[in-house]
């Protein structure tokens, strides 16, 4: 088989073969196929797409290019959860530990964040003390015991999708529903989980600035896990602001303690809900969403989950302490007020442009070796449907007052769109996608 | 600038600035831009084209790339002639010396073959002891003297065509009207000519397969020409069947020589009195067609064309005997008739098919620096219209008895495609293109 035929073939919009797939990801890994024909074959895929066959292979083919995570060690069934990239996006701090206290165990591999969003892994290693590597073993007796774990991604997940897709970011071949939906479910499938729960966000801080697109990659990605075997279910979530109030490492473990504590905003508390219903559903342990909501309501009433995220901290070394004392936490010097410019009503803000931000001032890296300032971050004051008059305070910078917090909060001036009217109200979560279709 | 930004415009179909396609050409060819990032940029230009401008612009940048030949030492209107590929199509062999005879002067740069085309190159080192390299001075000199003479392509031309040339080879990305436009255009204007007469080939054994892409092919190397300030124009001409009777190096050059003799295939003949008229109205010899049709009819008969072509073949170092007795050339052992299987009309003659056949018994190159053997090749004697019965000959191979051969006859007899009853007659020049449109 020649590579160059499997590009004319795609460049044709013909469907490849299950062996012609594998051929190419096989390739990839090896590095038998040099990275200009797999360049080109992506542009190709870029143009004529890809059968749900087709992306199934290729998710399969990826998945399988590396270590595949067998979690039959652990009783019950294994939910995971993905979201598609967000600014201020601590819902996995929140689901492991709620989830876990209604019975659903969470066996969570994590990745380290890089560019405007952070990672889940960084997050957690704001906890002083904290261990995100654990051996196998120790990994699986943790959620044996406690019904939950947190680590960082360790050994070879899917290689071929992470050769693959460090080419599409410099070929400007990253937007195409087959390729993001095949690496993303790549990396669920080798990890081992028997249903898989996303988080797919739409608008301008996101991959995908519209409900209808975003809608279209869960259907991928839902086709991909139904065909595979592996129930999938996707909430189509709203991205027209930060998540939460709270942006950095240590802020945003700070907020999910907040919710786990039955307080916290409204938007980050409604979310966590409802993905909590949906795992709860897939993972056995409410008939329906109506049932899954009472149990979670109960873990945060009861303090139930709240004593789960100290249990695991403690299981991983860190201060089970900080569940209940948040400021164990870092704490940045200052806290630096960003005011209004303008009045007017907050229509949105761009995610990206606070993520960058927060980024500017120390809370995420650009290169993947930097290092992070656990401490720093952006915490919004004024979130959208709020009125505001030029001079109150839109938000605060957690940062040393210098040159680069002067243009962060600049930045995140810029980053409010106002309105003179009131905006509509938005759904936070657009639709539900599963095998059974769209649910709005 | 960044590649991935080029990239990403182009695929959404936007059209990149001079400033842009300058950043492109020069990475290829300082290798600052990696290939992965090249060849997805083309297989972007593949799905979403380029306008009249950019395509000027990408062939100018890829012309400047190298040396650029000044040819305003040699005197009069010089014409370069281009054909698009076409299996025994001997007609530079023909032109050259038949034009040169009509006072147009002929400085031509030629190439070798590669693959089931053979190269004119190695069509004139059969003839024993001729000279394709020749040094500048001596080149110009040639062709002030006598008025013709035909070398190798020395020297540097436009290096960046010949990097993205072999890079589109390998990554589905050669079939794409402006790729291919700038890449031919691009060397003809760095070969320095005043005009240019393009032979565009249709049919199945060519690139385009009809005669609409064809036109369209055409069409664009007519605006780059126009766009440039070089006078161009194109013919339009069929390739349903090879052109003339004989493909191989010494075949063609015998051939070439029974047309200068006023014998030979009636399709060869016309095709080069048309292209042979478009050159001497091009380089001023000629008013309009009419009057180039008799100017070279002329030059037939009296033998001046014959004349020229044994002038040129002594001021290269071969022996001019061979214009006059083309029995001097290398000959094969053996000339092995190849019977028809079927009774039928021959509708058409897969030139590609009997260019690999000719390959097989050693007359072309599968790779670089592979002998030829020159005495090899194809003789066809039943061509389109003619009625066949099963057993007749179809065609010689002129070849050693061997497998080889054996395998290359039943290609021949598979490259015949028999119908029951008699084709439609079909011109052999479709249209003409010029900046004045199409005429057909």
């Amino acid at each position: 088989m020649r590579m160059v035929d499997v590009i004319r073939k795609k460049r044709a919009g013909d469907e490849l073969t299950a062996e012609e797939i594998r051929f190419v990801v096989s390739g990839v890994v090896t590095g038998t196929i040099p990275d200009y024909q797999t360049s080109a074959w992506a542009m190709a895929v870029c143009f004529t797409g890809m059968t749900d066959r087709e992306t199934a292979e290729l998710t399969l083919a990826m998945a399988r290019s590396g270590d595949v995570v067998d979690l039959s060690a652990i009783r019950g069934v294994k939910v995971d959860k993905h979201s598609t990239g967000g600014v201020g996006d601590k819902t996995t701090l929140i689901l492991a530990p709620l989830v876990a206290a209604c019975g659903v165990p969470v066996a969570k591999m994590s990745g380290r964040g890089l560019g405007h969003t952070g990672g889940t892994i960084d997050k957690l290693e704001s906890i002083p003390d904290f261990r995100t590597e654990l051996a196998r073993d120790e990994f699986f007796a943790q959620v044996n015991d406690i019904g939950v774990a947190v680590i960082g991604q360790s050994g070879n997940i899917a290689p071929a999708d992470k050769k693959l897709y460090a080419l599409r970011d410099v070929t400007g071949t990253v937007e195409s529903i087959p390729l993001i939906a095949s690496s993303v479910m790549s990396k669920k499938i080798a990890a081992g989980a028997d249903a898989i729960l996303l988080d797919v966000k739409f608008g301008s801080g996101a991959f995908m600035k519209t409900a209808a697109e975003a809608i279209e990659l869960a259907q991928a990605m839902v086709a991909i896990g139904t065909e595979v075997g592996r129930t999938t279910v996707a909430a189509i979530t709203d991205m027209d602001q930060p998540l939460g109030n709270l942006i950095g490492n240590a802020l945003e473990v700070r907020e999910a303690i907040d919710i786990l504590r039955g307080e916290g905003p409204a938007d980050l508390r409604e979310l966590c809900l409802a993905l909590g219903g949906h795992m709860l559903v897939l993972g056995g342990q409410a008939a329906d969403e109506d049932e899954a909501r009472g149990k979670l309501l109960a873990a945060l009433e009861s303090g139930a989950a709240l004593a789960k995220l100290g249990a695991m901290i403690a299981a991983q070394g860190g201060d089970p302490a900080v569940a209940r004392q948040p400021e164990l936490l870092p704490q940045a010097k200052e806290r630096l007020p960003v005011p209004a410019a303008a009045d007017g009503y907050v229509h949105g803000i761009d995610a990206e442009a606070i993520g960058l931000a927060a980024m500017r001032v120390g809370a995420g890296r650009a290169a993947k070796d930097d290092a992070i300032d656990y401490a720093v971050g952006v915490e919004l004051i004024a979130k959208r449907g709020d009125r505001v008059r030029a001079g109150d305070t839109l938000a605060y910078l957690h940062a040393r007052e210098n040159d680069e917090a002067a243009c962060a909060a600049a930045q995140i001036v810029r980053a409010y769109e106002l309105g003179a009217a009131a905006p509509a109200a938005a759904p936070l979560i657009y639709a539900v996608v599963s095998k059974d279709g769209v649910r709005q």
